[in-house]
């Protein structure tokens, strides 16, 4: 019966945006009136794997459970559209906490034109959320895979990374010193990661051959493309774009801020590989959009992808130490 | 590691089944090329909740949690196109098992057509797994939901009901004493319930008006489309279809083969509402696609659904016990 309550305050706080959505909340599936070309993507968090509750609150969950899920959508260059939600909640996570998860999810959805179409709550010996989302595409043309990077082309990242990283550090107790203020940054760029869905269709639309999005670090998703293109990416370690306080966090937990930034992950920013002769209009698309494009290294011949170092030799990523 | 392991396992199992799926396993996203409608649900089970592995094998699992989603679709009438399957894996459940669980669900998709176009998969404390299917459809006008039914309108039942509910006391002990095919044909029906989408889709172009899937039992589901209809359902307990081998169980728990067939659930039978003048239309279109059809009751002015004893009085149902 919690559920249903639940489910019917879910009702009543969703509302849908668009209205080619025809049936949605309430029926056994959401009816949508199609666009050419749907995108479609399923991303999971649990709690103690992705998030703590005692560092996190529902709002927070709420927000990263959509913001993953919507920022696959943002990498192929497509147009967010509808988001399905499933809530597995446990005991002692009570119907006030589900709301509060579910209203800062509703306030991404609104803010990047997602429906929350269609949902499930169950009870479950733990809190898992599953978003599948569908983003939507005038034409195949139109969108961005990892498959199409090729030798010769320049590899490029949106914005700073390892912010995330050092906001979990920080939240596990990092003895790093910062600012206030800069610290507050850090842990809120970890608790409140933004789809750039504005920045992949500008990306897509200015000329961009591979996109991914810095889910799990740089280190691992520079591979996906890597691998799926059938060729090797030589990313500069130095030139990496590392957010302010990284840095230190990172000293402090015996490591670099570029390495940090290279294997943390959770920044969703978006790697990028485009042709040299694309570099303006690319650059252009990313300040349109609100961030910054930083050319990191070139695709060449090979299979994968590797981080080089000053002299570039490919480098030894150190490890850091959760305190 | 495990995961990426198991990703690229189920990627080798996998194979797109429909040529307008474009991009799929691999990408940020599955990309496919839209029909007119798009009908989309999301469904999640977890064990402990609504599977044990005590009694269910990894393979009963996965083409549960796969029947429960499509059957979603069958409900509106429509046509299975994509599954997008979210794994939440315990310690112990390792990836032979998780490999089980994903070439059952594979074996289900092949056989409604459907293709599994994308996947996450995460660790977590507890087995929980979320499916969001989208189906499609030429026009909304062919689709079916709960919202249509209308006073004078008559109820059916595909198939027989309660079978799975007396499946499940059997895995729970049951001492009710049955021939050892009967009790092997509940449990199955328990263990491996089937989505009716053909027999979904041809009630649909019969003239149903709504419909809904019985995945919480007629008590739960009936009261859903009389309150998204404004109507009244006055079910008739002693017309239920009770399927063979079910009063033996019930009356083993202590209650009835028609009360257990009325609020076990999970028999996935289609609920259907339709014009008196459609009977035959109906009853033609169940019979071609492999099921039956039981009238059941009757739609009135009111709100919600009663279940009427034999002399028209609302029925108290009583409850069972599990052993």
């Amino acid at each position: 019966v919690a559920e249903l309550e639940l489910i019917a305050a879910i009702e009543r706080a969703s509302r849908a945006r668009d209205p080619r959505v025809v049936r949605w909340l309430g029926d056994d599936a959401a009816v949508v009136r199609a666009r050419p070309v749907a995108v479609t993507s399923i991303d999971t968090i649990a709690e103690g794997v992705h998030f703590e509750l005692a560092t996190h609150s529902p709002a927070d969950v709420g927000h990263k459970a959509l913001a993953a899920a919507l920022s696959d959508i943002a990498a192929m260059g497509a147009e967010p559209g509808e988001a399905y939600v499933s809530l597995a909640l446990p005991k002692g996570f009570e119907t006030d906490s589900a709301l509060e998860l579910m209203r800062s999810l509703e306030a991404l959805a609104e803010r990047t034109g997602t429906t929350v179409a269609g949902g499930d709550v169950i009870r479950a010996p733990a809190l898992v959320i599953a978003i599948a989302v569908t983003g939507w595409a005038e034409d195949e043309s139109e969108l961005v895979g990892r498959d199409a990077a090729t030798s010769g082309q320049l590899v490029g990242v949106t914005g700073s990374l390892g912010g995330s990283g050092a906001g979990l550090l920080i939240l596990e107790g990092s003895e790093a010193t910062l600012p206030l203020d800069r610290e507050r940054a850090l842990v809120q760029r970890h608790r409140r990661p933004q789809p750039l869905l504005e920045a992949g269709r500008a990306l897509a639309a200015a000329g961009a051959t591979a996109m991914i999005d810095l889910s799990d670090g740089l280190a691992t998703d520079g591979r996906h493309v890597g691998e799926r293109s059938g060729v090797e990416l030589r990313l500069r370690l130095a030139d990496l774009p590392v957010a302010p306080g990284v840095e230190e966090v990172a000293r402090a937990s015996g490591t670099s801020g570029a390495d940090l930034a290279a294997t943390a992950g959770d920044d969703y920013e978006l790697l990028v590989v485009a042709p040299p002769d694309r570099i303006s209009e690319l650059e252009e698309a990313a300040s349109f959009a609100g961030t910054s494009l930083t050319w990191i290294g070139q695709v060449v011949p090979g299979r994968g992808s590797v981080l080089l170092g000053p002299g570039g030799e490919p480098a030894a990523l150190r490890g850091y130490e959760h305190p």
